[in-house]
This record gives structure tokens, C-alpha cells and sequence, in this order.
């Protein structure tokens, strides 16, 4: 591995060469790239296509097994570095994928192998507890230092949980309590409730309902699938709830071009809200809680304006309804603030704000009212991971220390600058840049050529993930600096000039 | 930690004076221990009372940010060793629960350190892939090694998923799938159903159900929770499906002497199920899949027959219904067999078998024909986690190494018996000792008597954990001997014998 891996020095010195020497339009990617990452490789480095045989004899392996179908290669992850993704066939590729937007400092960060080789962190990764009735003694501190330090503003409790889908079921849980318990007011259940709810009956198996965005995605076990509106696969013969589904809005790009429509377009999706609120309750089934992305990712990267998250959030208020900001995909830093919707400039943004991914472990930070009134109401035998808190909090170390959100800023600048050179100078092929930090997305002119630019692009070095019909979504990891941006940037103009 | 180990022959010595010396009632008991866990301690040393002062201090800290009624007290999980968990205040229980039945071979076994220590393992503890897209190059050969090395009977594939909740609601799925495929035989979904689909509604969302059987335990998250019904507690506010329920057989002890009575309760259940299928098939809400632990564990620990499951295996077969048999409490050995369902000695014992907790990542085993037709029909961002096969792995090695299902079945030979003569001696007090290998349990004979029971066990040095109403349920490592059933017995004795 040392012998691919370069100095800083050679690699600035290297990169300047592949800047002048790198065949295609020069358009795009005037800056020169100012930090590079110490452990991380110097560029692509591809030796077959993807996949390669080795990728094909071990898929045809694990297809015995299981379902391969969404397997794109398998992974050396001992020789993966920084932005680097390294496959079974030594092919090297820039990752602005990470793994469906979970790794947050790249691949085999040195901190993360420092806090593997301290033997005092051994035994949290070797006895796994049952965190809510049986917690490490260093628990709290852990979870203060870790996840209380990021908390979203007006929220002091966490509660963690293995993964995004299972964060999300108890967050809707815990909507649903909190809502029954207030309209309960002082008294407890009656009879009823308690024997109703043991047969999934009303009123103990109360008729409420989460109200969701089309085009939105919140997981895939039930609960959270009855939200989930992105993709015909995620859902079809899958039982659900009769929840009410409100229209996202669908910007028209350049916003800059469209502020009227697009203002009429907000205002037409919010009134759809409300009068779903009250039809739902006319329905006899309330809606307890608003779940939304602030940036719809699964579904397209769709964006909205701080006003409408602003004025969602009041609808919420005004209806008595929770509301639910799932940062699953958003939070940890992508957007250049550790969650997104930081950007909305609110004082009380949300309820309760759903995470995982990025941030290694699951789980939801909630208001003091959220938190359901009984122990065992929210539980599992788990209850999330004490090894990913460790995990997770060195990596909020890296990212105070390498002020990785300022570069994530940065970075996340020069990406979309040359994304909106790009689709000035591909006009027919390219549409609709948009983004907040690194967390951007392209519109391709229809899905197979988006699909074939997905493969090529890989051929070439630089792995990347679709979104939606024909979207492309990057999801770099937080040290993805501007000499990485030009990197790709240049890749990708050479393949659009071939579709030209 | 040295100072309180002790070597393997002055803790068999002291066993001997434990034995001579202890205080209270020796009816019980009378096999001397055969075998010692090297890493383990020599008994119990309590310091306080339990919760001692530095866990209520940390509850009080913890308190801030969660609802910690729950919570037992804290451990300190460096210190807690085998079949000894230690707590905050320095306090050695013999843990008879094991984190929810989820710890396999005891706290800080060395072989799981040893593996920690390897350099090569490493780069999968800081690298958590995307599973279903990018797994790593080893992972057949890892899944081979671990999971599918203990494959139930006529099942060659598995899917993994974080925890035992993201298990069974993905189960659920696959049976869904499975069903409506069946259903429509050749021809693809129609127009509608992928119209419909997206907004929760018939026919995309079809009105399937699963049958599950009251007093089940299958998890809390929304699909789960609906086959549920073991506690108001899991399942009051929370909306759920119209699915149905039968009655799982209430068999009265001891067996031997109801045998005409049991076997009738038993056919009683078997015809409900029959009806239930019938009936919600006429409800346009037919039944996809029956789902069943091999022994009702959170519901408490009620059995039933070989021939109930082997009947009612036959009753899923003759309707169509897919087989679902869920083995997140009783896998992994704990009954003297890998898996539950191998008492039933049945060729063909399910179509899926989900697993969690000792295995230490969640997932199911299942038939070529419940795999998803489709890729990204199952799946999410981790599907599990790679460093959770690796200690699979190694706890795989250890049990076949020790031969720890035969130690089990020792083991829970000794234990049920002393639960036998504990309940001929007290009969007031205690009543239905039941169990296969060391998951056993007893009938206390009310719900407070239960609950003090296990508080004065607790501070007697003996962690124990209840289910049911008014149940007590062992849930030893599998690494729990002879010797320790028999240290449990005498405490459990005396306790006893202060309630006379």
C-alpha cells in the first residue's frame, strides 16, 4: 500500500501535472486545489472495468447466497484511503459516493485506527449491553461528548438506535404517545385502550397517522414505509397505512429565473397540507406528526426554501402536530453545517431530528416532551452501539480540528460552480445543478444516459450514486477538498464531451 | 482486575468451601462441578446494594437526556468477566440474563480480545460498507464461514440486517413479495399496482397479513409490533394492521399428568389458526405468513409440542402460507440445540428463521423462494455489519471448540432439575419449572413476589430477568456450568427460604 500512497508535496506537484496534461475541455476548474489530504491517495488508479473478474467470481460466490443484484463490486477495504474506494480487482476509484453518504472522514482514517489500537476501547466493541437497562458506566459522559455535542438547537435529550429505519419507527412512536398523551390530558388510558391495544384494535391501537411528502424517503421497514414515497421497488406488496401524502415542491431551475413560480408552487404544496391535516382528521385518523428531508435525497435531491420549511414548521405548530426533520442522509456535515437544516436560521426548528449514516450510529434527538412519559415504551434489546459512539466521537474530534464543515463549504462552492459550467456548456445533456455544501445534484436528459454516465464514470476513476428519474447525487465524505472537486470535475467534462 | 481473578484451581477449592459453608436449605444441588471457565471469576462479591451509589449518581446524569426507567444500574464492562457481570459500584452479579439473552460466551471472552488484536481485522471495524451494494471481498467467504455454517435445515441463503426488529419486518416482506409473486404467477404487476403503490393504497399495497399468536414477542417497530402482543407496554398509541391472532396454547404442568388436557388445548389453537386463515382470507386480508417463536420467551416462556409446530407447519403448507419461524431469543444454542426448531426434528421446519441477539447481528436464513425477485426490494444502507460476522465467527469457533451445546444441555439438565425440586419444596411459592437446555424459566406465585424475588436476588449477587406476568427466565451465557447452576441454586435457596 505505502508504495501507492504519496507525499503531500509529490501529490500537489502530481496534480498540477495532471491539470496541464489531462486530455478534454479545460473550461471548468480554474483554481488550483490548497489541501490535500495526508493519508489519501493521489487520483484514480483504474486496472480493468467495473467490474472486474474478481468482482465477477466473487459476486457469482455471494449470489449463492444472497440476492446480488444491487452489488455494483466488491471492495478491498484495507487498501481504501481518504476519497479513496480500492476494489477486489486493485481498481482505485474517487469515492463521492461513500457508501450510500456513510462514511463521514473517508476510508480508514488514521484517528479511527488510533482509537481501534487503545486497548481501553476493546471491550465496548467486545460486549455489546443492552444499553437501556444494563448502560457502560462511561455511558453519559460518552453520549455527551459524542452526540450532545451536536445537538440540533432547542433539544437536549438523544435517544440512539441501530439504524436509520429503526431511529425513524421510534420516532414516529414517540410522536404518537406524546400525541395521545395530550389529548389524554391528565387522565391515564381506560380500560378499553389497555385491552384494545394487545389485539391491534381502537382505541388502544389508536387510528393516528404521520403526514409524509411525495417523493420522500424515510426507511423501509413498515412504519417507516408507509412515509416513503421515492421508488415503486422500495414499495410495491408491501402492506401500509392510509397516511396522507402532501406534494413536495418541484423548483424550476435557475431559482433565480423562477422566484414567482416557485413561491406559487410552495404556497400550492402548503395548502395541500393543511387541507390534508383536516381531511385526515375529519377521516378519524389525526395527524400526530409531519415527517420531512430538508433536502428530499432518495427522492431526486429535491429543494425547498428556508420560507416553506418556515412555514411548515408552523402549520405543524398550529395543528398540534409533531414535527419531524429526518436528517439520515443531510446531517454530519455535508451541507457545510453539521445538519441541514441549520441553514433555515430557526430558533425551533423541529421536534425531534432523526440521524444515522454519517453519524455511525442511529438514532433521534427529541424536545423534553417527546420523550414518552413510561420506561419501555421506546426500547429494544440494543438500543444502538457503544462502539459507534466511540467511533463517532472522534470523528466530531477530526471534524472540529480539520474545520472540515468550513471545507466542506468550500469544496461544496467549487462543486457546484462547476456543475453550473458544466450544464451552461452541455445544455442539451445537463439541467438543474443544485446544492447546499457537497451535498449536489445534476439533472442528466433522461435515465439511461444518466445510467451510462453512472458506469462510465466509474471506467474512469470516479464512483457516484443516481437520485431519483435522472438525477446524480454527490455524496463525498467531509475531507473531500477542491483539488478533489477539479479532479472529478475534469473526469466528467471528458465524458460529457463524448456525449456531446 | 488481576488481584480479584483467581486461578482455576484455588477457584475450584473455594467452590468446595462455598459449597460446605453456604448458608440456608442443601436439598438442592448435590452434583459437584465438573468444569470452570478459565476467564471467569470465582462467585459473586457484592459491595452494595444494587443500584449502589455511583450508579444512581450516573442515572441521575444519564437521566437528563433519556427516560432511564429502565435501567438497572451501570457496569463496568472492563471489569465484568464470563458469567460475572460488574457493576459501577464495583459489585460482581453471576448474570443469569446476559444483556437480553444476547451475550453468547460470557463477557471479555479471550478469543473475541484475541481477534480485536489482530491488525487484519481492523480495516472492518472502521470501514462499515453499504453491504448490499459494495461488500467487502471477503464477505462470502466470511458469511460462508459464520452464518451459513449454521444454516438451518433446507435453507442455503441469508440476509443480514442491524438488529432483531430490521430482521423480522424485512422477514415480513419477503413473505409479502413471495406471496403476491405467487399470486400472479407470470405476469408482472399490473399498471395500478405501481400507481397505487406509491400512495400506501390496494392493490400496489395489497391488504396482506401476517398471523402471529397472542403472547408472541416479534419485535417493536411498527410491522413487528402489529405480531406483538405480549405487554400493553410495547403496543398502547401505537397504530397497527388488522392481522390475526391466535391463541398460542396455555399447557398446564406438569406436563406428564395433563397430557389429555394439553394436547386438546393444543388442538383448540390449531383450529383457530384454520379459522383465522379462513376468515381473514374472506376479509380480502389474506394471510401470507405465520410467524412463531419455538418458545414464547418476552411473553413468558410458554412452550408448546413437537407435534403442535409440526401441525401447525402443516397448516401453513396446506393454505399457502409461508413459515415463519423466529429465532432471535432461542438461536444460537441456548437450548442445547443451534436452533429451537431442531427439537421439532422436522425435515422442512420453516421457510424463514430470523435470528438476532446471541448471534450478534441481526438477520434470516430462508428457502431459494423467498428471495426477493428483484434487487433493492431488501435492502437498506448497512444491511448489517461485516465486524459483527467476525466475532460470529470466532463465537462459532468457540462453541464447537468447548463443545458448549453439550455443556448446555448439562447445564440445563442441572438447572431444570433444581428448578424441580426448588418447586416440590416451596409449592406456594413456585410452580411451572419449565425449559430446554438452559433457557428455562418458573412461575413465581404473584407479579410482586416475582419482581422482590428478583431484586433480592439481584443484591444476593444473582442478575436474573423476568417475563410474563409473574415468570422468572434464565437466560445464562452459554458458557454457564454445572457449577454455576448450583451456585445459582444455593443463593436462590435461601432466598426462598426467607419467604417461607
Amino acid at each position: 500500500m505505502a508504495t501507492s500512497l504519496i507525499s503531500r508535496q509529490l501529490a500537489l506537484s502530481l496534480q498540477k501535472n495532471l491539470w496541464l496534461s489531462a486530455p478534454g475541455c479545460r473550461h471548468v476548474s480554474k483554481a488550483a486545489a490548497k489541501t490535500q489530504v495526508e493519508f489519501d491517495y493521489d487520483g484514480p488508479s483504474m486496472k480493468t472495468t467495473v467490474p472486474g473478474p474478481r468482482s465477477q467470481e466473487l459476486a457469482k460466490q455471494l449470489g449463492d447466497i444472497q440476492n446480488v443484484g444491487a452489488v455494483h463490486f466488491f471492495c478491498n477495504y484495507e487498501e481504501s484511503r481518504g476519497n479513496y474506494l480500492v476494489d477486489a480487482d486493485g481498481n482505485r476509484m474517487l469515492d463521492l459516493y461513500t457508501q450510500i453518504s456513510s462514511i463521514p472522514i473517508g476510508y480508514n482514517h488514521p484517528a479511527l485506527h488510533k482509537l481501534m489500537s487503545n486497548p481501553n476501547n476493546l471491550t465496548t466493541f467486545v460486549n455489546r449491553p443492552a444499553l437501556g437497562i444494563l448502560p457502560p458506566d462511561n455511558f453519559p459522559d460518552k453520549i455527551t461528548e459524542s452526540l450532545l455535542s451536536v445537538a440540533p438547537i432547542g433539544m437536549t435529550r438523544v435517544q440512539t438506535m441501530a439504524c436509520g429505519s429503526c431511529s425513524n419507527e421510534n420516532a414516529f412512536k414517540a410522536m404518537f404517545i406524546w400525541y395521545r398523551n395530550k389529548e389524554r390530558g391528565v387522565s391515564g388510558p381506560s380500560d378499553e385502550e389497555l385491552t384494545s391495544c394487545m389485539i391491534n384494535q381502537a382505541p388502544g391501537c389508536p387510528d393516528l397517522s404521520i403526514l409524509s411528502f411525495m417523493g420522500g424517503f424515510h426507511g423501509r421497514t413498515l412504519g417507516c414505509l408507509a412515509t416513503t414515497h421515492s421508488k415503486i421497488i422500495h414499495k410495491l406488496d408491501v402492506p401500509s397505512f392510509d397516511w396522507p401524502i402532501a406534494p413536495f415542491p418541484k423548483l424550476q431551475y435557475p431559482l433565480e429565473e423562477f422566484t414567482r413560480e416557485n413561491a406559487q408552487e410552495e404556497a400550492r404544496c402548503l395548502e395541500e397540507v393543511e387541507d390534508l391535516i383536516v381531511k385526515w382528521r375529519q377521516k378519524g385518523k389525526p395527524v400526530a406528526g409531519i415527517v420531512i428531508e430538508p433536502i428530499q435525497a432518495e427522492g431526486g435531491d429535491n429543494h425547498a426554501s428556508v420560507d416553506f420549511f418556515s412555514k411548515l414548521r408552523n402549520i405543524a405548530r398550529k395543528h398540534g402536530c409533531a414535527f419531524h426533520v429526518d436528517e439520515v442522509q443531510t446531517g454530519g456535515g455535508c451541507t457545510g453545517k453539521f445538519w441541514a437544516h441549520e441553514h433555515w436560521g430557526m430558533d425551533d426548528p423541529a421536534d425531534i431530528v432523526s440521524f444515522s449514516k454519517k453519524l455511525l450510529t442511529g438514532g433521534y434527538f427529541h424536545k423534553d416532551a417527546l420523550q414518552a412519559d413510561k420506561a419501555y415504551r421506546i426500547f429494544n434489546t440494543w438500543m444502538g452501539d457503544p462502539s459507534k459512539n466511540l467511533f463517532l466521537a472522534e470523528v466530531l474530534n477530526v471534524i472540529r480540528r480539520e474545520n472540515l464543515l468550513e471545507e466542506v463549504t468550500r469544496s461544496g462552492k467549487a462543486l457546484l460552480n462547476g456543475l453550473y459550467e458544466l450544464q451552461a456548456q452541455y445544455p442539451g445533456l445537463l439541467s438543474r445543478a443544485r446544492g447546499q455544501g457537497t451535498f449536489c445534484a445534476i439533472d442528466i436528459c433522461d435515465d439511461k444516459t444518466r445510467d451510462r454516465l453512472l458506469l462510465q464514470a466509474r471506467d474512469k476513476g470516479v464512483f457516484l450514486g443516481g437520485c431519483g428519474d435522472r438525477s446524480i447525487r454527490f455524496r463525498p465524505a467531509l475531507i473531500f477538498k477542491e483539488y478533489h472537486v477539479h479532479l472529478f470535475l475534469n473526469i466528467f467534462n471528458d465524458l460529457l464531451a463524448q456525449h456531446k
